[in-house]
């Protein structure tokens, strides 16, 4: 008997932060939830901050994942839009470490490559391979789409997901 | 009589985020405590980010700051760079927010003008003024010194920081 296993994506932004949750067994991916966190651009930094910090804590205490994974982004077109995205990824990535989970990290194109078969695919495409694997997967916005693209990469890449890991935290230190 | 204020300054960093507690009795400033929270480089990135949440929320139990100032920083060389200060800067924004404190941002010419008298001071110069400001300090980095810099801004704008909080707000959105 294969165990079945929960993993959470997730896609920072301080707007919005979609998240994805699929149920892995073995080969089968089967859809559980998924959603989008807003935060409130009229409050200060630290409160949108904490309003994901509150959104994602409430997901993970309701959806009881046991993996996560988050996308390496890490480039953009100004300084302060990528300041902005790093905040906002530090909150995707604290939340799931602070509930005990490993949290994998994977590059844009290789989450676009698992799902849709090619590193330079579009958000439509996207969403339209998710619901080909997943037919009863439902999403509100193109992050929460992309937070299921991002659990589905990770399912297929766990086994080598440790060793990415390894390689994430030497190139970040 | 005038209320003392315990103000907690932040310099986040991956590596290394500075703090500085100082305590504010209308215009006498007294020095409260500072430090340096490490990140281990060999970890995972979320795991590190888990260290400086860990290790700030230890402060902020600890020292009992009624109010957090932190760094505004958004220019920086390169794309990586940016995303990985954004990332720290994000766990110094929330652990005071989930403490509930309000977290002022202050841009570093005006850290620098408060406490130096000029926007372009150096590091050395910042150490020996926030030694002058507060005879009894004490900092084992950088970091630390400027993260009491930082307190000593905010004690002298906090009048206006609820103003600078909703402009920081209205760049973010």
């Amino acid at each position: 008997m294969t165990t079945a296993i929960r993993i959470l994506g997730i896609d920072p932004g301080l707007r919005r932060t979609g998240w994805g949750l699929i149920i892995a067994t073995g080969n089968r991916l089967s859809f559980g939830g998924s959603g989008t966190i807003l935060s409130d651009s009229k409050l200060s930094l630290a409160e949108r901050l904490r309003q994901l910090h509150d959104g994602l804590q409430e997901v993970l205490q309701r959806e009881q994942p046991e993996e996560a994974a988050v996308e390496l982004t890490f480039v953009n077109k100004d300084a302060g839009a990528t300041l902005k995205l790093g905040q906002a990824r530090g909150i995707a990535l604290l939340v799931p470490a602070l509930n005990g989970l490993s949290v994998a990290e994977y590059a844009p194109n290789l989450v676009k490559k698992t799902v849709v078969g090619t590193g330079h695919a579009e958000k439509e495409q996207i969403r339209m391979m998710v619901k080909v694997l997943m037919p009863k997967a439902t999403f509100n916005s193109d992050d929460a789409a992309d937070a299921l693209a991002i659990a589905v990469c990770h399912a297929q890449h766990r086994g080598a997901a440790a060793a990415t890991a390894r390689i994430a935290a030497r190139i970040g230190s």
